[in-house]
Formats: structure tokens, sequence, C-alpha cells
């Protein structure tokens, strides 16, 4: 084979680029629709079942303890007793730090570890999950009901908010499982939620600073220069007593002590208990470095240690139970709970086994509630301030805000911009921002595709992009342009310009590699009628490469194959130049019907 | 060659995929702000000039016609006279019906079509366009300041709301025009625009039952139940005689004759005159086909004649002088005005040069103002609703409706949707249910991308989409999938299942293809390697053919290179299947580090 001018072995018979067999529209719609909505075909294992079989396969399904629950073993409990024993402890100073970020009484945060577990435990498919409230739940709680209610002063409507908020978010989540809309949270990308944690996170920690200096009155805004006005103009009232002892009990595991807390002592030791619970489980869960795997989004904690053990999650699913724990929870008097990432990895780390360890930890919060209660009237703000802090220095991942920056800038944007938000306005606008700046990128893909010019790699049959292989050799009098996006309505006019544009000089083909053109739309198509017309009037020849499925069926639907020729349409890059080449070879260019003409700019 | 081991002669040498030079972050970000805003690189022409000759081109830059007035002849001008009153012809009864769509006085019809035209006549690069109001713009207009303002109640406010709306319109057009943000209105599909187009006629054709009936009270909603309704619910109101003249009018040439104007004779002559123009134009335009080209957006009648004479239009520039005519044209009692694409086919057909004919129109329009206004306080209603529904008719391209649902199903809903939410709700509603189904096909496309099993093509190395092409040959042993889509975010754990759940049989080796992968984002980046992590533990060999460059610089830069090993990524499918065959026939898969374990189920 040589370089420049070998011959192709069965040039006279290229190969054929098919159109596929049309479909009849609704099986195709059927087709799409299911991939839409079941791509993970969660029916598959109930297909070519006896009825009874059917039905007891339906009731595992709601019910995965119906599945593990008969095989349980004592093996099973013992680890289950120990994980779930370990993560009550994160629970509970967890559970009233949390309640007290979302203004609710601090004992509502154990209510909300002790009757959502139990629910979990029966629907829930994943064996690692931890259940139980979250701190930035928790403050957007807290944020959006202060802006209806001053729960200082009408505390009970306030209470009655949060339970009807809790009630509405568990129908939402479960009514969005249960319609399949589950992929919607994957537009929550990575970045966002790296962000949106580390955002949310600055703004718990500000928050603390009321306990942390002790100030008695404090901004209900939660952006960084309302809180920062409120601390410097009270710097008159700031106790430095109790910021020694804050930075004391987050930073180590000693037993706190305020003056508060000096009026009695058990209280004291059961907050040093906790304390040391659970700054210990945390630095074990770094240690272990299950940080770096950021949860993506609500249910996905579930799946990604599914991955670890390798068993299957249906994200769906996961949001039937998650919803329905929190609307039963709501009638309970608990608020927002789902399966929080770093407790859940506490619970791996200590080995559970089953769903079991859930109702291990509701257990021991009820014996916290039954026994515990009294000392609970004197939550020792400064602590629970701690704590807050502690767990919240978790969720900045400024290493993942690194990795970020080096490899995607656009990434980078998303999580800065989402970072931003949420510390100088709210939580909702930083939301807001980063899921903007993502759909944007989305669409900014296809509104401005790349095009390429091909050359063919030495020695082969290859054409590639020239700047990538810059050792390409460019093809005499072909242009060779391939489109890396699908041709749409949103960027038809911008690749009309682009192959307008390309190649002024005397050229005889041009040639669209479509193998990236994933689809096309009847913009798309009313574009390439413009583009072959252009071509025409130029005396240029247009001709197409590879084009896919889609594009073949939307291309001989609208009758574009008939204009271009069928006989212009290659398998392969390599095919088309060839023919080209032989034609310009050996003839003009076979345009009986439209004239290759001199193109005069009028 | 042979069909299933045949040797490839350089199979120890495959080619090298090439990870593109590092580009500083700086010269990559201007790069791509410049293709996204400055895709058709208007400042191309400044480039290497001095400044003297920089500033005339600046000032023809903004103001054309000091570019091809200098250049003006007697030959120009004759064809210029002739088509600038040919569309005078039209612009006056347009300007009157239209006006009153908007619920204002006629007379600001023609002021419209006086003042801007001279405007655009300076500023305008396109020589086809003919400036004037449009119906839809009016009917907007009217139905948005009516949910105000009561016209009849408050004419004085509802005319100074009308200029105030034209003059921040013109603002918003020309700001958009010089941020070059112009490609927003691509977002807008030809889908889009006909059903939108379909049902703003329809609604219009409904508001002028009014008249055509003779009524004298009627709804000020424009939805299809409200008007039915509102005509329905004075059936005994009906005026035969009006209807009769109206469908005569409208489908005929002849001089209509109402009892309103069988006071004044003269306005029956005019009113004969201009519906005789219109409607003779009219079908003309329609006899040159060019009502089937839709326009697809404001600044675009301009482009597609920029097409048929090949000289170039700058979409942002065009928006630049639009709105500056709006803006100035509000401060001399204009309302909106645009280049409707109707009235300038006529133009063309007429025979135009330069925008000189506008001139010419903004003439005979002032000619028109200054002897014929005492004759429109006698405004034959019946037959300025005939006029606007002869126009209208025109709108409704139920040919391009049968074309989409026959060429691409979810165009046909995009249109339909924008239809019928402008027929049954409102045109604002229409609008966004219409560009939301587009935007969310956009986000669908890249959410839920395909992936294909590749096939051997007989007698080649080349491998396609076994669908596509059923003659294709399985590879034993090896599986070959081809993702056609950026993986971002918003796919990554759609793809991420697929993958897992691909080939569930005893594999070696899966192949993917990645030609069509444009891009990944650090939420790809993750998937892949927890593609990777599983396919090595059911024991598989995960293989990359042909990653682009953007993807190649990611993968580089965030080091899955070094994960996957660059051995194992290659330039083409063919190449990536003889090196597993290879491997597969001589020995195991070098899996030194990570063993083949098999893949148990727990």
């Amino acid at each position: 084979m040589g370089n420049s001018d070998y011959v192709y072995p069965d040039r006279q018979s290229p190969h054929q680029v098919a159109v596929p067999p049309p479909q009849p529209f609704f099986k195709s719609f059927k087709n799409s629709l299911k991939e839409t909505f079941f791509p993970d075909d969660p029916l598959r294992q109930f297909k070519n079942k006896p009825p009874s079989r059917k039905f007891l396969l339906g009731l595992q399904y709601f019910m995965p303890i119906l599945e593990w629950g008969p095989r349980y073993s004592f093996e099973f409990l013992k680890s289950d007793i120990i994980s779930g024993i370990t993560i009550a402890s994160l629970a509970i100073p967890q559970g009233i730090s949390y309640a007290k970020l979302a203004n609710l009484p601090p004992i509502l945060g154990l209510y909300s570890s002790f009757i959502p577990p139990l629910i979990y435990a029966m629907m829930g498919s994943s064996r690692d999950l931890a259940v139980g409230t979250v701190a930035v739940a928790s403050l957007l709680m807290g944020s959006m009901l202060g802006d209806e209610v001053n729960a200082a002063e009408n505390p009970t409507l306030y209470l009655h908010l949060a339970f009807t908020a809790t009630f509405f978010a568990g129908i939402l989540q479960a009514s969005l499982g249960l319609l399949r809309l589950g992929f919607i949270v994957d537009f929550l990308s990575h970045a966002t939620i790296v962000g949106f944690m580390a955002g949310a996170a600055t703004v718990v920690i500000l928050q603390q600073l009321k306990g942390v200096l002790g100030l008695d009155h404090f901004t209900r805004s939660t952006d960084i220069i309302s809180v920062l006005r409120s601390v410097f103009s009270q710097i008159h009232e700031w106790r430095w007593e109790s910021a020694v002892l804050a930075l004391f009990s987050s930073s180590s595991s000693s037993s706190p002590d305020t003056s508060e807390l000096e009026e009695r002592a058990e209280s004291t030791v059961v907050w040093g208990f906790c304390i040391h619970l659970f700054v210990f489980f945390n630095s074990r869960a770094d240690r272990h470095g299950h940080r770096r795997h950021c949860p993506r989004r609500r249910n996905s904690s579930g799946r990604s240690f599914a991955m670890l053990k390798q068993y299957h999650i249906d994200g769906n699913k996961e949001m039937v139970a998650i919803g329905t724990m929190n609307i039963v929870g709501s009638c309970f008097s608990c608020y927002l709970t789902t399966g929080p990432f770093s407790r859940s990895a506490v619970n791996v780390n200590a080995g559970c086994k089953t769903a079991m360890s859930n109702v291990v930890m509701a257990l021991a919060v009820m014996f916290a509630l039954l026994f515990l209660t009294p000392l609970f009237h004197y939550t020792p703000i400064v602590v629970l301030s701690a704590i807050i802090i502690a767990a919240m220095f978790g969720l900045i991942d400024y290493e993942a805000t690194i990795h970020l920056w080096k490899v995607d800038k656009f990434d980078f944007m998303v999580c800065m911009g989402a970072y931003l938000g949420v510390v100088f306005a709210s939580v909702e606008v930083g939301l807001v921002i980063a899921v903007a700046i993502s759909v944007l990128r989305l669409l900014l893909f296809v509104a401005r595709p790349r095009t390429f010019v091909l050359g063919n790699i030495p020695n082969s049959t290859i054409y590639r992009n020239v700047e990538q292989y810059p050792t390409t050799d460019s093809v005499p009098g072909i242009l060779i342009l391939e489109i890396d996006a699908p041709i749409y309505f949103a960027n038809a006019s911008y690749l009309r310009e682009r192959l307008k544009s390309a190649g002024e000089t005397s050229l005889q083909y041009v040639i669209l590699h479509m193998t990236a053109v994933g689809n096309i739309d009847t913009s798309g198509i009313s574009m390439l009628e413009e583009v072959k017309k252009t071509t025409d009037r130029r005396g240029l020849k247009l001709v197409f490469a590879n084009p896919g499925s889609e594009v073949m069926k939307k291309l001989n639907k609208s009758k574009f194959i008939e204009t271009i020729g069928q006989e212009w349409i290659y398998l392969t890059v390599g095919e088309a130049v060839e023919a080209c080449h032989y034609k310009l070879h050996t003839c003009k260019p076979d345009s009986t019907s439209e004239e290759p003409q001199p193109w005069n700019k009028v």
C-alpha cells in the first residue's frame, strides 16, 4: 500500500450505508419511553413466573425484609448489634445538633432517629444505609421555615409547618420514585454537590459563631455578609471562654465544660461521651478514605456501598422507601431524614450485615429517649456548635475542588458557582446557579459543536483530526470535516456558518464525517439542504461518511438521501476519499444535473 | 484478507492515540469564548489595517449605507422605486389592520411603516428586508398590554405603555446583538416556530370573528374556549351581511362595501385598492413558494434572502439595527416593528436592489399619511378583519406540520405543543411549552445516550452497529460497545448501568468505541473508573478505541490513562480487536497486577 495513490481493492463496490428497517411508530415510542423511565428494567424478574410467585416477588420487591428476614442468622445479629450501637452513638449527638440547626426542639432529632430507621429496615434495599437527619437538609428547613414563621414567637405553628414540610417532602420523594423519575437527580452533577455541600457547611459553621462566641442576638439571614456584620457588630459581647471551649471540644475528644453545664454534672458526662464517640468515628471514617467518594445524591450512598459489596440497588425503589419513611415519620413527630453518607460509612466499617443495624440503632435511641431525656433540657449550645463544626469540616472537600480545577474547568466553575451562591446569597440561589451552569454547559455542547478537519494518517486508510494528530497528511482537493455532536435546531445555523466558511480554496469535494452525529432533527435536515445548495453553487460535491442509524432514518424519510444521491454516502471516510480520488483522476465530478459553476461574489 | 483470523500487517505496532498538546488555560478559555460569542468572527476584516481605515470600516460596519451609498446607481433606484411602492401597497392596509390587533389607533400602524424603515435603511445590512409591523407581535402586544390597562377606558396610558414596551423591546434586541447573544434565538426551533405561528394565526383569526360577525361585545381573552363561548352566546347578534362581505373580500380582490362604508365612498375605493394589491401580492408571494421557508426567527428573513443572493448577514448586527429602529421609533409614536418575511419576499420578487426600497416605502406611506388620513377615521372593521384573516391563513403551514410528523415525531410534538398551548391557553404558555419540550429533548439526548453493540462487516476491518447492519458478525470473546453522546453528569450513572448490565456471558474484552464521545466531565470520568473496577472484578479487560482530543485530554489530566494503560487505547476498533485476538490466542490477558477473578454473585 503506497502513501498517496494506492488502489483500494474493491473500489468499484464500496460498502453500502444501510437505512435501518422502518419500525412502527408506537413500537419505537414504547422503546424510547422504556429506555427513559425503566433503563434498569425492574420488572425483569417478574417475567414468566406463575401468579402466586409474582405476588410473593412483588411483596418482596416493596418489602425487602421479607426476602432477607427468613435467612437472618445469629452471626448477622451479632454484627448488626455492634454496628447499630456504633451508629446510635453518632445519631444521638448529631440528631440533637441538627435539630437545633432546623430551629426544632432537640428531642425531635432523636425521634427522627427512632421511627424512620424502623420503616427503612422493612422497605429499604440497601444493607448498609444508616438512616437519620442530615445537617444540610436541617439548615435548609430551618432557613425556609424561618422565612414564614418565627420559631421563637410561634413555636407550635413552626412545629406543624416542619411536620407538614416533611410529609410533603416524603410524598415528593415517593412519587418521584413511583413515577420512575429518579433520573432527574442525575442532573445534580458531582461538581454541583461538592460546591453545594462545602457552601452549606460554610454557612452552618458561620451560624455556629453564635454558639461559639456566646452571642445572644444573631441575624436570621444565612449569607456570609449578614453573619459577619452581625458578629463584628457585637465584638464587645464575645465570650472568650465559650470560644476556647468550642475549639477544645471540636478538636479533641475531651469532655466539655461550660457555665451552663456546671449546673448539672450528669449532662457533662453524657455530652463528653457523645463527643468522644463522634470524634472517634468521624476520624475513623476519614482514615478509611470514604469521604473521598462524595455522595452523588440522596439515594446514592446506598448505591456506592452496594457497589463495594456487589449487590444491586434500584435508585427509584430507594426513593420510594425514603419517601415512605418521611411520610410515616412526619406523623410521629419526626422531621426530614435520609441516609447520610458519613454515618453509612461508619455503619459499613462497624461491620453491619443487614438493615437490622438500623433497628438496633432505633432501639438504642429509644433507650436514650427513655432515660436521658431529662438531661436534654440543659443542651449546652457551645458543645452542640462544636459537634456541628467538627462534622461540617468533613463536608468541605477542598481536594475534590482542586481535582475539578485540574481536570475540568467548567466543572470547577459549577462547583464555585454553587459554593459562592450558597455562601453569599442563600442555599436556593446556590443550587439554582449550579444547576443553571450545568444545564447551560449541556446546551452549549449541543449549541456550539466543534467541526474538525480530518487528515490521513500516513500508510493507512485512517482519517483523524489534524489538531490531535499533527502528523496527518491533508488530502488535496478534498475537505474532510467531522461534526462531533447531534445536529439539532440549537446548532443548525451555527453549523451552517461553519460549513459555509470552511475551505475557501479550490476544492472539489467536501466529505462530512457523521459518526459522531447521534441524531438530527428537521432543523438540522433543513440546514443540510442549505449546505447542499451552497456547495452545489460553488461547484463542490457533498459526500457523507458513515451516518448512523437514526440519521439515515431521518435523511431517508425527508428524501434528502435522494437529493444527495445514495452513491455519495460511504461507510468510511477512507472509502469516500478513495471514491473521490478515483473520480478526480479519471473523470469530472458526475454533476450532470447541477453543473459546477464558479462562485461569483455579488 | 480472510474472514475470521486474518493477520493484521502491523499488529505489533498499532497506531498510537495522541494526547493533544496541553494548551494554557486562558488560551483555550479565550478560544471557547470566541467560538461561543463570535463564531462568525465579525472583526476579521479589521485585522492588519491602518487606524484611519479601521475607523472607516467601523463606521461602515454600523452604517452599511456608507458602504453601498457611494456605489448607488440610477439603475438601482429604478428597481428600488418599483419594489418600494409595491411593499408600500402592502404596508398601508397591513399596518392599519395590525394596529387594530394591538388595540392601537390605525394611524400608528402607518407611523410604524414610516420612521423605522428610514432607520433600517441606514443601519441594516440586508438588501431585501422590508420593515414593518407583524401580526403576531401586534397580537402579543395587545394581549399583554390589555392585561394591564383597558385600552378603551384609558387610551392615553395604553398608548404610553405601548411606546414604552416598544422602547424596551428595542433595548433588549440591541443589547442581545451588542452582547453577541443572538444565538439564544437559535433555541427556537423550526418546529416551534411552525406551531407557534399557526397557533397565533388561529388566535388572530378567532379574534376577527368579532369584526366578521359584527359583534359589539367580545371577550378580551385569546384562548379558543373563551372566544367560542363569547361568539356562541351572542348568536342572535350575528350579522350575516357582515360575514358574507368578509368572506367575499378575503377570498377575492373585489372592492368591499359595508353599511359603515356607504357613508363615505372614497374610503371604499382606497380599501378596495389596498385589498386588491394585498391579495395580488400575497398570492404572488405564494406562487414563488417563499412561504414554505418559514422564517426561523426575527432576524432570519434577512439571512434567508441573503443566501439566495449570496452575501453575508451578521445576525447579531441585524439585531442591533432592528433594536435601534425600535428605540428610535418608540420616540416617534411607532410601535413594535421588525422585518416580516412575507413582505420581504414581495420586496425580493418586485426586484429590490438595496435597502433604498425601504426609503421609497416610507415616502409612499408618508404620502398616504398626508393625504389619506381623513379617510382613516372610517375604518371598516369588517374589511380589516378580512385582510387579517387572509394574511393569517398564510401563516398556518399545515404541510410543514405533516412533514414534521413524517420525519421527526419529537419535532411534531414540539410543534403541536406550541400550537395547542397558544390556542387553548395563551401565547406565552405556548411558547414556554414549545421551548420546554425542545430543551427537554436536548437534555434527554444527553441524559439517555444509546449504546450500540458493534459487529464486524464481513471481509473488512470495519465495525458497525449490528442493528443498522444486520449482516455483521459478532466477535467471539469480545464485546464492542459504541457510546453515541458525550459522557456528562447527566448520563454517567445511566451509562454505568448500561455498561455493567451488558454482556453477561463469558467475555474476555470489552472495547468501548469512543469516536462519538465529544466530551467528558469529572462525573463521566468517575463513572469510567467505576466501570473499570467492575470489569476488573469480573476478569474483563477494558479497551478504548479512538477517544477524541477533548476526552484524551481529560483522561490524561485525571490520570485515568495510567489506570487503564496507554497500551489499551487503540486508534480504531479494528486495531483494538486485532490486538485482543492476538492476546486471546497466544497468551492470557496481561493482567499481572489485577488477576482475573470469577465474578461471584453475593
